[in-house]
């Protein structure tokens, strides 16, 4: 806990005071003829319209740029249910991150309700003020039934971040890693550590993907059909995954396997990363404690990727998301579909190109061709599957 | 109707184009360490100060300085219940007003219900992404009991421009006419045509100040006890006005009135402006059509107002809410109280000063000294009430 005679010490706070982000106008009104056209009487000339043919609303309103950054702050970062008020500040976060990065408007929404039926209710209600809805750490597996329940009854892209958003940019670091070690990823057995948002995630976004077999275990294992223990979630992704019939803990699922995937944060024994096959991946993405440390994931992997800015390959979910709310934003489409997700991963991965090493499966936050060119494989990737109105 | 190919014609579709605001990003983001001191980790330890005090929320997000501009489209302009989507334009152009005016942040929501329920439920819910709320274009009486529901239940202002911000530039009017005419507000008897928003709201404020007698019509004439007709709210105004004892029409109403508020839109035939007593002062809000029409109200009243840019004297919201919302949110209160609102109008008054006319009885809405002048003395007045908590 932070005391207040020390806030001033540690430059987060100085950067935080007042928040980070500010709404503007792009209209100037400096004298009556401009308060005319920008507000009353004129105005209501653009309202009419719009009454009259609801989609001119994107061409003259900001909506068709503009995404709600949706939280309940049960989830937030490693701190967990911190509530409303205290998720805020990563809300504005990343409604920066949306504009800095792909030129996207973003709102912070903060939500005082847990309730599955009331965030869901609260957010359609919403929904006409903005172009699409970026759900935001909110607990699984609740997340997974906001998600659905919100796409079923908006017609704009709803999308949470935690789980596609680190789907993607995994997939993409993949891609390259497979290449760099001549393999495809039909050819690889993955495991993956952690079935929450992000766990269950990536496993679908692999098997979209075509990979080769993908195990996901929870905190009492490989989770598998005979499983008594699991929610409709674990499953469906019992019936998808683990085509190798595991049984067992993670340890025995990493046996032999080609990549390792974490997204629990629990730890995993230096024993247990020397049984992996040759030329291993490990993408530890638990932050700030990876579950494995990359020293000694060096050891026996070819391919080291975390979750932290202060190692290569970082997996960075601003890698995704601003691009791909853009790339559905301007296409004006109904919704983000896996060829959309598929295509982000594949635009993500080709920055990197011919460029591909070990230390260097993923392009930089800061790489300025990122966001342009997911956006436009998201854009044409929805024009291909008919989502997109524009 | 507005057809597609006339759209470029009109000035207002070419500004209208990707809407009238936008979000922008306060702190700086271009290199690692700056990612890690606006996002993550750094942005953890903010939400952690914020989850041990929810206070901190003031200072270190964007909170105290945003209000939602909420409506549900029913009310626009003289536009009636045109739905959300197309009252978005003009949320939109109130949010521009609010940031050019007052350095206020401010976000259009437009609500996809008309239910007051789910309406109340819903802005409960988004109540910690903000400051304040601004109430906007909302039917009555629907409007009294949403604005007072979220003022029981929500610790920030909680304001419907409609009502308050009319009646706060009404009085500030009606305070210099009256030093004008060397009345004072005791010796004075008002008649208000209409009895929604505008109107109640007009009403209460002119009782606040001190009128001398206040009678107000409906479509059926002057509201007062013995009606069996009237809802409750008009039921509380028929307790609280009518001094006069007065029941008939409006225009029984206007014989030997002081002054005539006009926020029907009902015209009023000249033969009845004719009977109102000496040095009358004739208030015809209606836009773009008042009541009376100005040239008409001249041949009789000493001071005419309406609610257009085109003629002196105009009433206009824009006078009131970017200043009260500064005052508020600078004080961190938590309702805008009636003698917040007494402060709003003085001061507004006080803008004009000696320098009042009969065409000058309220400042123009580009007068620079106006948002701070309302802004600092609601301020004041808001510590006095012990409702700041900053």
């Amino acid at each position: 806990m932070t005391r207040p005679h020390e806030l001033p010490v540690d430059p987060v706070f100085a950067l935080h005071r007042g928040g980070k982000i500010e709404m503007r106008s792009t209209a100037r009104v400096r004298d009556r003829e401009g308060l005319a056209l920008a507000y009353t009487p004129g105005v209501a000339r653009v309202s009419e319209a719009i009454a009259a043919d609801p989609g001119l609303a994107s061409t003259f309103t900001w909506r068709a740029n503009v995404v709600a950054v949706v939280s309940d702050g049960t989830a937030v970062l490693g701190l967990g249910d911190i509530g409303p008020l205290a998720a805020l500040p990563v809300m504005e976060g990343k409604a920066l991150l949306f504009k800095d990065f792909a030129g996207v408007d973003a709102v912070p929404i903060v939500l005082d309700t847990k309730d599955v039926d009331e965030i869901v209710e609260t957010v359609v209600r919403l929904a006409p003020s903005f172009g699409g809805i970026n759900l935001e750490d909110i607990s699984a597996p609740r997340c997974f039934e906001i998600e659905s329940r919100l796409q079923e009854q908006l017609d704009i892209p709803v999308f949470h971040d935690d789980q596609h958003g680190t789907a993607i940019v995994v997939l993409a670091a993949m891609r390259n890693a497979a290449k760099l070690t001549h393999r495809t990823l039909a050819d690889m057995r993955v495991v993956v550590s952690g079935a929450g948002a992000a766990g269950v995630a990536v496993a679908r976004i692999l098997l979209d993907a075509g990979i080769g077999d993908i195990a996901v275990a929870d905190s009492r294992g490989i989770v598998h059909e005979g499983r008594r223990d699991l929610t409709p979630i674990k499953q469906r992704i019992a019936s998808r995954t683990n085509r190798a019939g595991l049984d067992g803990s993670l340890y025995e699922g990493m046996k032999g396997a080609d990549v390792f995937i974490g997204v629990s944060a629990g730890k995993v024994d230096e024993s247990v990363v020397a049984t992996m096959a040759a030329e291993a991946l490990v993408f530890s993405l638990a932050n700030p404690d990876p579950e494995i440390e990359p020293e000694v994931a060096h050891k026996y992997a070819r391919v080291v990727a975390t979750g932290r800015s202060d190692y290569p390959n970082q997996i960075n979910n601003v890698l995704a998301f601003p691009g791909i709310f853009k790339g559905a934003l301007d296409t004006g489409s109904t919704s983000i579909t896996p060829a959309m997700k598929l295509a982000a991963a594949d635009a993500l991965a080709a920055v990197v190109g011919d460029d591909v090493r070990d230390d260097y499966v993923i392009p930089s936050v800061f790489d300025q061709r990122v966001a342009p060119s997911v956006a436009e494989a998201v854009a044409k990737a929805a024009r291909a599957d008919r989502v997109a109105t524009r």
